[in-house]
């Protein structure tokens, strides 16, 4: 055995990881922390149960894996959206972006960002203390983009940065848990969000 | 026996069932559906945990009462507060007295209002659609609350009626996630979530 056949040995094991991962976002975006069985994920990703703790120790490390994958692709998406604007856009209009982004992004494309928002509150103390600081660098960036609206006037300063903020990524996380596609799409319901949040924060005449 | 003494018997029996209910509130909002033990539910109630099982057939069981109690509560919070304005308050002032009631009720007052938010997406499927059904007469309530407010124009009527309700249920739902004793009080948060939606239904000028 040469050194070129360990490292296809090595990407073909890193295939099958990101395989059980992406059973384990499909199947905990489905059922939850509590509901989602190995043996179905397991089942979706073409593995004997067993054969998972070949690639993650317990259930819980999976779990808490494809959670943090969740934090990191939630923020990337955000974050490509508003920086997709250029450096001249308006505060107001990044923060606008960063609603689409995030609402599409959970309603749509990723089953890892909908896992992490619905088990986020389910999972041991420990894992939910791990993945809140994982989530800090996250809720920094939202209350850059509101303190920057407060800056320019574009969100009224006598609201609460924090609450607002929170009040906001509820309003967002939630709809994971009614969403269901039918009448309107996730960039509807994103558009809703929008004018709700946008018009509830601008200055009174 | 006569039936004096039988009825002493039920009531307390009643009462230790209540009590057990109680303890059960006020874990599964600390932990959620998942981490909720019933050894931790018995202690606090002054129970041995399997004497759980003489006033509940199981701990799902023990739960869904739980989870019943909470929409019942919520909802009654909900309606007497806008009840108490009258009949002449306006549409506008009696979502406002929703808003705030939903808010405090799931922040500050009730363990069972929290547990049950808590836990709707962390139940196993059957009892999450008992549970929903059981949501939906809340829900009407709202629809019925928003739709006054668009028929007489103080929330304008290009927003759609069900995802704006979903989303001002999300921002007041999630609260129970993030909102921790401290800087500002229920009430506070509560004045800035109907400032945030009540600003963001209005008219554009």
């Amino acid at each position: 055995m040469g050194a070129a056949s360990e490292d296809i040995s090595i990407r073909k094991s890193d295939l099958t990881r990101i395989r059980v991962m992406d059973s384990a976002a499909k199947v905990l975006r489905l059922r939850g922390y509590a509901g989602a069985r190995l043996s179905e994920i397991a089942d979706n990703a073409g593995l004997k149960p067993a054969n998972i703790y070949y690639y993650f120790e317990s259930r819980d490390a999976l779990i808490e894996q494809v959670m943090e994958v969740g934090v990191q692709r939630g923020f990337e998406a955000v974050r490509e959206a508003v920086e997709a604007l250029g450096s001249e856009a308006s505060p107001l209009d990044r923060l606008k972006s960063a609603i689409m982004a995030h609402l599409q992004s959970n309603l749509a494309q990723d089953d890892y960002a909908s896992a992490t928002i619905r088990c986020l509150g389910q999972v041991p103390d420990d894992m939910r203390e791990r993945q809140l600081a994982l989530e800090r660098g996250f809720g920094h960036y939202w209350r850059m983009l509101i303190a920057e609206c407060q800056a320019d006037g574009s969100v009224r300063s006598e609201l609460h940065a924090s609450v607002v903020r929170m009040l906001l990524l509820g309003m967002l996380n939630w709809a994971v848990e009614w969403y269901e596609k039918g009448e309107l799409s996730p960039e509807q319901v994103a558009d809703q969000a929008v004018s709700l949040f946008v018009d509830g924060c601008r200055p009174r005449d």
